[in-house]
């Protein structure tokens, strides 16, 4: 990757390799708009544009109105190719030799209007998320999961191979990182092995947290009219990290028979930039593969094997005394099926997809020890406590702690990677 | 209730009584805007405003612009007190003994403005649905078809007596009556004995209907502040029908662990006038009671025991030779749980709702044969088919049939009714 006039930390996650969309909005100017992260920066496109900045890309000038909404969902309606054009023009104008100097380089009074420094900044959620759908593409997640439910030997049901198990998720709860997260209240099975079963009323006493990928909707399609898996990257804008926020006591006594749903509809926290699919296409790696690929139905065949991305993974828990530990780190190649995939299978049906929908990959978790997405996996279903830096255990989060997702690409000084998710977990309140 | 000056048949859904709010468009006036429904006839409240029609309603003269939307949301945001004196207030308008007869009754021009026959009227999605969830309510329903999967012996999950079960849908293929339904493809299991289960690809075999009522949010609260109990009926807007297509088989093979998901996508049709809830007001009656009421944890306990509705309901199947056989008639006031206990328990985790967020019942259905609210318990699980009309049988949906659902309260002259849901099975698309 070229270098860039502009002073880009080696170690950030948005190198000039990178430049993701997000929505922001300063003290100065409070209305959300779309914007680029590269570096310790922030690209206001709204301001960029009215300073003429994308006045050497003709072929953006009669859609520059996307850059004055409060959310991205236009910009990623115009497609593919577009998002292409425009990510890799920014990437020429912050080239240290840039073709259009003149546009932001050597022009201090663009520069002043257009370009904020990211700490100034508050992240929005960048889409209206229409739908949000979470998967279970996770595969060593929904074996560990099994194995602590039913066994090593059902851990799978019969479908998770042939199809990417899914289910449908609450979209008005989905908060940017940074957003504070209050442990839920809920019905809970004080004794689950009493009968009948009694639920008791209480804050949710298994808070746990699930580390995955999701995936923004860019194009459209009709009711009644599937996308062809051959087509279904051009309808992923790009990626952001998520974490599912899982009250596993609430879970266990509601979920039967029609999956988690106050368990899980209390918040999810996304990262706030959304890296394009383009981004990560040099990341691309093979992903897991069911045992028999050749049973797989037609419509979820894939002509590329190299359906996943090479992205390193890890969660930090940080105690309310602001110590920082370590719990987990593993990759994105640990999934089963890919985002083209899932959203094949979902739309298959003739079920229609609209900019902004967000599908959930599943909980991320390798197969070795300390390299699984969720405090469920790491304790072994809550009976093997981990133990933090400060010499104290946690079997799931306490009040005070802070979780951390991180996820990133690439090599230092041209790292395309996704920044912090952050949530720090408040007390229940307190129902008379 | 008052006589109008306005010809309505007395076979009427939309008596004087009843009000209901929708969005229509017209030929002459393609962009779509609020209205009600009256009689044979639809009031465009944009072009009402527009005449002067609300001059006599000085508290909603600050609000006007929310006839001017292409949704109901921002009306249905200003609360329950508005929308029943708005309603008042066109109850009057439309009495034989109008104290406002230059409004429209002695107002032709008014009149030629916005009044229009429904027959001319094309009927959107009334509000712009953020999230959509669907309970499982209807305990009969819950208990017919965990015979059918379980025995009579295990029948309820556990949880079921103490909290509205429910789970998550999808938002944008939610339709208005009169949509066509396009049978899905999908997974289905040809051999559901066979070991190891191989899926196929299939159109689906099993295609069913779901009689459910649905309730349209209008008050939004805030991420971690749940709804009490006692504030959570005035959160409600109002009341549409529902069917919840369904394809039973897709979801037989799908369903464990996340629950339903592609067999649900496709498509839920809804009656597009949704009625206020203060219109179902004098049809308030006792639903069902879990068996132990004590044992119901206090956020879920109402004052009124009369937390349901006496609304009748039936569906009924006209084939593709046009005959038409009534299959089912049920009441409404098989629900265990009410509306406001469901909105209180979905936000008990502090989940924040928004206006247009929907909240299906669950399917509806009675104790005795006939009175059931779907098609796979109506045939025992597929096992006895249902005789139509023309002589032929059904055990689930075929091509060309056309399903009609009603629900209706009150009496001749003066009923409060939903008027019809109504979809047409397509043929699945042949995926190559």
């Amino acid at each position: 990757m070229a270098a860039s006039w502009l002073n880009i930390p080696r170690d950030s996650p948005f190198s000039l390799a990178n430049i993701p969309f997000g929505i922001i909005s300063t003290k100065a100017s409070p209305s959300p708009v779309p914007a680029v992260a590269i570096g310790e920066h922030a690209l206001n496109l709204s301001a960029f544009a009215a300073s003429g900045g994308f006045s050497q890309l003709p072929s953006i000038q009669q859609h520059l109105d996307v850059f004055n909404k409060p959310t991205l969902n236009a910009f990623a309606a115009l497609g593919r190719p577009t998002h292409r054009v425009v990510r890799e023009y920014i990437q020429a104008v912050f080239q240290a030799d840039t073709p259009y100097p003149q546009v932001l380089k050597d022009n201090a009074a663009a520069q002043k209007e257009s370009l904020v420094p990211r700490s100034e900044v508050t992240n929005h959620v960048p889409m209206q998320i229409g739908d949000y759908t979470d998967f279970y593409a996770g595969l060593n997640h929904a074996y560990n999961v099994g194995v602590l439910f039913r066994g090593p030997d059902n851990a799978l049901q019969p479908n998770y191979k042939h199809l990417p198990v899914g289910y449908h998720g609450r979209a008005s709860s989905v908060v940017p990182s940074g957003t504070p997260i209050r442990r839920p209240n809920g019905q809970i099975l004080a004794n689950p092995a009493a009968d009948p079963k009694v639920p008791t009323f209480s804050p949710c006493k298994r808070l746990d947290i699930e580390l995955e990928l999701a995936a923004f909707v860019s194009r459209p399609n009709n009711l009644g009219e599937p996308v062809p898996i051959d087509e279904a990257e051009d309808h992923i804008f790009g990626l952001v990290l998520m974490n599912d926020w899982s009250a596993r006591d609430i879970q266990a006594w509601e979920y039967i028979p029609l999956g988690p749903f106050n368990a899980k509809n209390f918040a999810t926290t996304i990262t706030p930039w959304v890296v394009l699919i383009d981004a990560l296409e040099p990341f691309r790696a093979p992903g897991l593969e069911p045992g028999d690929r050749e049973s797989l139905l037609p419509y979820l065949r894939e002509k590329r094997a190299a359906n996943a991305y090479d992205i390193r993974l890890e969660f930090e828990l940080k105690n309310a005394g602001g110590q920082s530990t370590l719990i987990s780190k593993t990759n994105a190649t640990n999934l089963l099926f890919s985002f083209p995939q899932m959203l094949a299978h979902h739309t298959i049906t003739g079920c229609n997809m609209n900019p902004g929908d967000l599908l959930g990959s599943g909980t991320i978790s390798g197969t070795e020890p300390k390299t699984q997405g969720s405090l469920l996996e790491q304790t072994n279903g809550g009976k093997q406590p981990i133990k933090l830096a400060d010499g104290s255990e946690r079997i799931f989060l306490q009040d005070g702690d802070e979780v951390t997702l991180r996820g990133i690409c690439g090599e230092e000084g041209s790292y395309v990677g996704f920044g912090d998710c952050v949530g720090t977990i408040l007390p229940a309140i307190n129902i008379a």
